[in-house]
């Protein structure tokens, strides 16, 4: 008989993570980094509080955060210290760091404002503490961007839910059904089949409505003939899924076809051809040549696609002036679009993970044009 | 006859905004103000996409927003000039700035990341415009504190919605139910009578999980005896409700009994007291003497309340260390609570407005212990 304690999976995945994030800390010369974007925690900690922050060091895993959420932190994050914080940053990070000795701290420069961090630095001059700030970008969501087999496995649950609600969701979307109508009715379905709240909010855009990349959906009645771009998601345990496809209810203007099938074209090269090692921008290239050629380049405005995890917009992104590269164990969106204002738009997004090299679909729902 | 255009009650609004706004922007003596902050951007030129720039100068009201949303910007705000972005803030706004010969441009510093700043901030020095960028937080924020009639109408309208639905709820909230399950009926509620989705994540947390203050609902049962803690709001147009309430289902613990008192007690005594002209930290102190002096001062750890409205939480900030003042017109919660660590929690919630120099309670909701 051993006093060796049997870790849950998911302690033992948080000991590997924090090991990883260590690497980088020392990697860059820092002796500690000081984290607060939501899902970076809950990745590196366990904890879902919307406000906290982690001070990780070689020795060191420390989670601060206030009176409201301090019962909560000691449960979901049994390995880490847990300290309550009282006012803002400035009031009680410089007398911590003082008294374990850092004087090299790096902070997540994309997502502290100008303001915290300016307030911080007057605090460590005024305290006189001996103490570095270095801003970081992207440590956290570099490791979070390469996703583990559990995290996978809770993706792909995801993936599916949102497939078997777009089969039910194809029997809502009818002529006569407003758009808000429509989004609701998808919403509380993928609710009641488990999904955690909505990662984003349902897309049910008919018409001109479809053009808009990012409509919300409106009080507009759905009609017989137009295209409906319906974009949704699940969430299981976290993490999410983002899918989109584009219904069109009856004989559509002939422009809408022929957008359809260039957009399914340049969707269906770019999961052919995408490989791990790539530039995401080169990823992009492939899909935007084949729109480009069509005569519809400007009509496409946004990215080919973004990583999906426990944020449903995270690294990697794929688009024209992306510096990211695609790697083996990455999941995220391809949807490429074409939206002409005014008429209608198509977008075809599915969601990817590169395994061996190349990209595998995880959705299973059908992409060819439907009437 | 004339050409006169009769103006919307919205687009009217928005130029007397942009009037109160210019005032500010020159008394900083600033040429121009960056805005960002989406509730700032909806109240400034009505656009509610999630992505967007105002930049706001005597002459100039200009919304800069991607590809995604420049059909929607067109849409919604008619008055201001919409500009179609590519990439990043320092790639498009230093060439524009120039164009129009500002040198003094405040930016939100609380919102802006140190990032983007720090970005935009060396793309100035490279391209070598002349200009400075100055920090400023809360210019729009402040504004947005006291409230319109029309406002307050559309407020006023979310906490009857809530109002209503918390007598439907407390017959959903009955032992044998989840927690989760209990807030997912609610929220149906809620959004079937007309709610833009949720303000916040309902909470239904009973027993021991009422000690959290913002305990998220769980698998849990609600069992008799035990006290529910029950925190909701409605949106509509935009505006938020927040309310909060605690029932005992069944006869309580009478530790559980007294503090619903105290808590009682110290809410009645702020509504009464409260006055326009008073500091936020003294509002505070009315109620926080009246729990310290029973001996929970410890476990009453967060702030009296918050200012409501396109924002759940905004200004002011009713707390022990708010440098904010109260004043007519303005909305905000009134939220003591007493949190037992393991045993349970009470908070109770209402929204008040300040007119004639007094806080009038919006909620029409009965307050008194309920078994």
């Amino acid at each position: 008989m051993t006093n060796r304690i049997v870790q849950s999976p998911r302690r033992k995945s948080g000991i590997k993570r924090l090991r990883k994030l260590r690497t980088s800390i020392a990697e860059k010369g820092l002796d500690a980094l000081l984290l607060s974007q939501p899902e970076n925690l809950r990745y590196l900690s366990g904890f879902t509080g919307s406000s906290g922050w982690l001070l990780i060091s070689g020795q060191n895993a420390i989670l601060a955060t206030d009176f409201r959420y301090v019962e909560q932190a000691k449960g979901e994050s049994p390995d880490f210290e847990i300290i309550q914080t009282k006012q803002e940053l400035r009031d009680w990070l410089p007398g911590l760091v003082s008294d374990l000795g850092w004087h090299k701290l790096g902070f997540e420069a994309n997502f502290i404002s100008y303001d915290s961090s300016h307030k911080l630095s007057e605090a460590i001059e005024t305290k006189q503490v001996n103490l570095e700030l270095v801003p970081t970008t992207g440590i956290a969501e570099q490791l979070r961007s390469i996703k583990e087999p559990e995290e996978l496995g809770l993706i792909t649950k995801a993936v599916e839910l949102a497939d078997a609600v777009f089969e039910q969701a194809k029997a809502i979307i009818r002529p006569g059904i407003t758009e808000k109508e429509a989004a609701w009715e998808i919403e509380k379905i993928l609710r009641q089949e488990g999904s955690e709240g909505m990662p984003f909010e349902i897309i049910v855009a008919s018409g001109p409505n479809s053009a808009l990349p990012h409509a919300r959906p409106a009080e507009k009645i759905i009609c017989s003939g137009e295209p409906v771009l319906i974009d949704m998601g699940a969430r299981i345990s976290g993490y999410c899924s983002d899918f989109s496809r584009t219904l069109f209810l009856g004989e559509t203007d002939k422009s809408l076809q022929e957008i359809y099938n260039i957009v399914l074209k340049a969707q269906a090269t770019a999961v052919e051809r995408i490989e791990s090692g790539m530039d995401a921008s080169q990823a992009d290239r492939l899909a935007r040549s084949i729109v480009e050629q069509a005569g519809y380049g400007d009509a496409f405005g946004h990215g080919l696609g973004h990583g999906v995890g426990l944020a449903v917009h995270e690294f990697p992104t794929l688009g024209p002036s992306s510096s990211d590269s695609l790697a083996d164990g990455m999941v995220f969106t391809i949807e490429p679009g074409i939206y002409l204002a005014g008429k209608g738009g198509v977008r075809i997004e599915d969601m990817v993970v590169l395994k061996n090299g190349k990209a595998k679909v995880l959705s299973k729902a059908k992409r060819d044009l439907l009437f």
